[in-house]
């Protein structure tokens, strides 16, 4: 079952060398530099991903390939974000690799989703979805070795329609958060992702969740302000953040200069990080 | 983009014959007879897949492959899950293909998992999560001519953790409902998920949204009641339901019969239907 990672030990021995950015692998093809252009999907994909893979993989704490942007095409996507996720594993091997899927369904159909993920898939984590509860969640949670990373409050503009309704006097996001942190992380695989989008709620989802590892979305393109992220987020340690941002970095340049230029990206953002810690 | 079938046309067709159930296609290889194994995985799944479809066509109003149980086989998981559904529009083309995939992220995430859902699959329908609210929905609700099936009550002993919560005094779930008709629903091609193991909140939800279609699983093998479902399910119109069993169909039998066990099993929960009609 198991590859011999675990996710959480992974994120400890990067952020013990001060590393907490992950880049998240949207790979949209339209995108896609011409310069990167391969015979076919997949293996353009495929190529995209390695090239910023080994463009930025000393300055990252992970990658997140967002399952979307693959499953958009099909059997060819998905044998895609397989062999991203190997080439990461060899050639990045103290990098995790977060599965960004927002899975979520009941027990007997979460098995198969925790099948896909970790056995066929072989990341170290995936984003999950509350709606249905802890119980629900355990074929996720009972793998002690893989990252459980639950939707606590999202980056969007809309966010709020359920997220923000009051539960005995607070917003169900933070419900959400006491039940993970409470309840659901027996095995101490758990995090939240909190939008970068939303500094106040971070902190306040921080207060909530001891050193558990919180997933930032939203840095970058979606405008989360950095500082603020840093400030409210970071764990007693000074640790326990995970700041993605996609876009901003993996298509900073739509020329043959791609890899260089997210290379560039992500110095730029580690060392803010860096200044802001 | 389109296809020329329409989620709510196709049901309302087989709604008029009397048609309210839909087979879910939880086709996992692990319980699939001997008798029905090929040369491949791929290949095991769409011929069992087929077998099923050619025995009940005539009885069902859709079916309901489950994305996880295809996911967990990878790229050759999701190549059977396209032969599935192309298979169905080819050879039983009023009968509606739910995609059960539960998916929900961002807006821009959402485009690409609806391009998969509509596009590369070719689903009449999918099943979405409502966690980060209906402007994050957007690719999927826009499309008119494809059903949009919000989960509102999940089928699971654990569901009331979030979903019971109250807020101003009623639980979540019916919040859910309430957006989904006043709010979500400018195309008419929204529907509601709610559990067959739930008939009363199955009634409340009933209440609040008018006339929209409901999905309910949890018939069969989890036990819900068919005739208390059929009783608080009906909208005003005595039609809106889409009544879901799996593997209580389909693993009927795991031998050689298991396609003229699944047609008598399917026989028997559609006559129990037009009993309780």
């Amino acid at each position: 079952m198991s590859n011999g990672r675990n996710f959480r030990e992974l994120l400890e021995g990067k952020w013990d060398e001060g590393k907490f950015l992950c880049v998240g692998l949207d790979s949209d093809i339209t995108k896609i530099p011409k310069a990167a252009e391969k015979e076919d999907t997949r293996t353009t994909i495929v190529g995209f991903n390695r090239a910023i893979v080994d463009a930025t993989k000393d300055i990252v704490c992970a990658y997140k390939p967002n399952s979307a942007f693959y499953e958009s095409h099909g059997d060819q996507g998905i044998a895609a974000l397989r062999e991203t996720i190997m080439y990461i594993i060899e050639n990045a091997p103290g990098v995790a690799v977060i599965l960004d899927a927002k899975r979520g369904d009941i027990e007997n159909t979460n098995e198969q989703y925790a099948r896909a993920a970790f056995e066929y898939l072989q990341a170290d984590a995936v984003t999950v979805q509350p709606y249905a509860g802890g119980e629900a969640l355990q074929p996720f949670l009972k793998r002690s070795d893989k990252g459980v990373i639950v939707w606590c409050r999202a980056s969007n503009n809309g966010a709020g329609e359920f997220q923000d309704l009051l539960v005995d006097g607070q917003p169900l996001y933070k419900h959400v958060a006491q039940r993970v942190a409470t309840t659901w992380d027996k095995n101490g695989n758990c995090a939240v992702v909190v939008g970068g989008t939303y500094p106040k709620e971070l902190g306040e989802v921080r207060a909530i969740i001891g050193d558990m590892p919180i997933l930032v979305p939203g840095i970058g393109t979606q405008a989360g302000s950095l500082e603020k992220t840093i400030k409210n987020g970071l764990d007693s340690r000074k640790k326990g953040l995970i700041v993605n941002a996609a876009r901003s970095i993996i298509f900073a340049s739509r020329e043959a200069d791609f890899a260089e230029v997210a290379r560039a990206k992500t110095q730029e953002l580690h060392d803010a990080i860096t200044k802001a810690l």
